[in-house]
């Protein structure tokens, strides 16, 4: 079955059309103004999963289906189970993207859109490989589940319904969430854990209506001023997070994790990468992998009060918000961090005013044995394909629905993929490069040969 | 001439439908988009003062133009100067306005418009008392000058230029802006001065693009962090300013300013009109009042960074800003407190991120002594025409032009106006009342008429 490369080479320019089309769908999940376009994005997909050779269907659920599909071989055989999701982010601010984020534009091999990397281009090289695998294979003697989701990018609420609704159908024995990335072009490697997410949303209230600063200048307390200092009050100036409790339930990662770990950073690259002008206190201190993987952090993804617009408007606003979120780490639970986030801002919050804290979305860190079978064979399939030996790593992102995906199926769970921290996701100009497809295609072409080898 | 009086019964229903198409242009100067309709605005106020019988014409400037308008009675008559603004602020939040902004809603004799209130309605009454005045005046023994700008809300560069071209045609013996307010519906006053403003843009970079707050958060130093934290660093927590040197130059008001100034607040009023839960720990110290009036504020009038559209986008955003502005009082230099606030701002900033600090408008402040025959007989006029002896009061907001138009005519310079606190100017469903009109009318009949019998 070395013929997965050969097959890549004849299919690689119907690949990138198939690619293309389904990057033009504006499966943006947070924001309902795209919902006809999010629920086109998974009709196409589920008409693709049954061209290549899976029973698929929609699972409808309170938000965006879940795309399933299906290979039954046999009750002894296993089944590995894998994960997509086909939503995207926002594309704000439009106007540094170089192209319209859902007109593929395609340069020197790489195509430049919203989800290219995440995580559209990692789902089409899954799908891909699975039709190779289907077309290619003498015996099949492994079960696939694939379940791709649309709402990774906001809560993944539909995804977790799913899972409770169909456990009996997923129990699987190893699970590959093929939304991950490598610290670089040609350091392969397998994700042994996610951080958790909680997002949150703070408005802080004075007058019902904005007021004039000057005719009110100074007599009622600007919403922005109390909103600045409560942000602000969460850091102190080493950067640790001033919530009280925050850090209590922080494990230390154990001696096996810290083993197969790689924590090496460049930051010299990274900064010229991203122009970064200033690193954060605590990373200079601790380190960059230790505080993007091993510890918690707090982050202020949007703030906004008053008039932003062009020109001055002098204005004493009504209300003031952020969006306020914290990736976690085993073993935080995102409800009691919420809790202690809110006390802490109504603590520090002046006297009077109104403050309100929604819990957006929570899911709790994920890690497996980095000494596990799935973990092992990923490895061994990424290192086959790129010809490097793959390493271990985590992650600094969160995939929400791993934990639920890991209970539902009873699976080893791994997180594996080719995205790479240029890949530009979640910003202008997202990218993605058909290099990496086919490295991405292999490495799942190479897990699907390595379970039904075994069982052969 | 108590004759104004049936002259306004008889043209009430006409000024009413002048005022509403007047309240159609949308002459929002701080927005480039509405550039067209703010000229609009001019042109159409120029032929209306035509109308009346003044002699009137545009001013080009290098912004937007000054409607001039001139009535000639002779060398030997007194000059009286009047001043308003045709632009308006922008309208934002749109969502809160019960009607459309530029589509005058008429509701128990009040009119609910952007500009209603500031400046058209102000506008509106003084055009109609100089028509009705040379109506009605058998003896015409004053000369006029009007002078209405379109850029009061956007920093008046044009009317700057143009006060200094035309100095010579401008030297007047009182001048009148007609762009103030008074404390209650019974109260009339004048308004012996205004505060100055400074508005600052401060923007706040760290990296070249924006970055997913899961692979990156902790790492690079989120611009919102620290904007948060310079911002909230402006005051300690009783209010006071904690920029270096800012009250440095404020002048104490004169014994003559104490004895005429009326400081007394019913906070408990405007607790309830506003919907006020929070008063500033400065107000609640030191007066109202004497915090509005006579101190210097300082406030952030808006603050942007990150996704603050629905849902949630985890982002670290490359850029922060905010548009902070000062009101101050004599003897304030704005040039001077502009560079002990970016000093300060710098000096608080983690080191590495790129600040920088725009000076977006200033002006100092002004004032005029309670003495003047200016303010004696604005006075009595306001007193006739509201039947309620009128008071002396401060302006907590700014006309920036004021210390440039008392310069420019060698006048006394008073404001006058019928403004009202609850006329929701800068805000949504901005309103004003024909009931104010018509007494804003008297009071600028009574003024011409005061300055007109003296000489006769």
């Amino acid at each position: 079955m070395s013929s997965f490369k050969s097959w890549y080479d004849a299919h690689k320019n119907s690949y990138l059309d198939d690619f293309c089309t389904f990057l033009r769908f504006k499966s943006i999940s947070t924001d309902p103004a795209y919902k006809e376009e999010t629920l086109r994005a998974a009709d196409w997909l589920c008409a693709y999963l049954q061209k290549i050779g899976l029973q698929a269907k929609l699972w409808e659920t309170s938000g965006y289906p879940v795309v399933f599909g299906e290979y039954f071989a046999g009750e002894e055989c296993p089944t590995l189970f894998f994960y997509n999701h086909y939503d995207v982010q926002p594309v704000d601010p439009l106007e540094l993207w170089t192209h319209d984020p859902f007109s593929p534009h395609v340069e020197d091999g790489t195509v430049y859109a919203r989800g290219a990397s995440d995580d559209k281009g990692q789902c089409m090289y899954t799908v891909a490989a699975m039709g190779a695998f289907l077309a290619l294979a003498q015996q099949k003697k492994v079960n696939i589940k694939y379940f791709v989701e649309g709402e990774e990018e906001s809560g993944s609420e539909g995804a977790t319904e799913a899972l409770k609704r169909y456990k009996e159908r997923l129990r699987a024995d190893a699970l590959f969430v093929i939304d991950a990335g490598m610290p670089a072009r040609n350091k392969p490697a397998v994700t042994i854990g996610v951080r958790g997410i909680l997002g949150l949303e703070v408005t802080c209230r004075n007058t019902n209506i904005d007021l004039h600063s000057g005719m009110h200048g100074g007599i009622v307390l600007n919403p922005n001023r109390a909103l600045a200092k409560v942000l602000a009050g969460l850091w102190d100036d080493e950067g640790r997070v001033q919530v009280p409790g925050f850090y209590d339930a922080v494990r230390s990662p154990s001696a096996e994790e810290m083993a197969c770990l790689d924590l090496s950073f460049d930051r010299k690259e990274y900064a010229q990468e991203f122009g970064v002008r200033a690193f954060t206190p605590e990373a200079e201190r601790e380190g960059v992998r230790q505080v993007n993987w091993l510890g918690p952090t707090l982050e202020i993804n949007g703030m906004c009060g008053g008039y932003t617009g062009p020109g001055f408007k002098t204005v004493i606003p009504a209300v003031a918000q952020a969006k306020v979120s914290c990736r976690l780490v085993p073993d935080q639970d995102p409800e009691k961090v919420a809790q202690a986030i809110e006390a802490h801002l109504r603590a520090q919050l002046p006297k009077g005013l109104e403050l309100s804290v929604q819990v957006e979305q929570g899911a709790p860190a994920y890690r497996v044995s980095p000494k596990s079978q799935a973990v092992q064979r990923a490895s061994h399939a990424l290192t086959e394909a790129f010809g490097i030996p793959a390493q271990c790593i985590l992650c600094g992102a969160s995939v929400p629905i791993v934990g639920d995906l890991a209970a539902a199926s009873g699976a080893e769970t791994v997180l594996v993929g080719v995205g790479l921290d240029t890949d530009d996701i979640h910003a202008p100009n997202e990218h993605f490069d058909m290099e990496r497809f086919e490295k991405g295609f292999l490495t799942i072409a190479n897990i699907l040969e390595a379970y039904n080898v075994k069982i052969s």
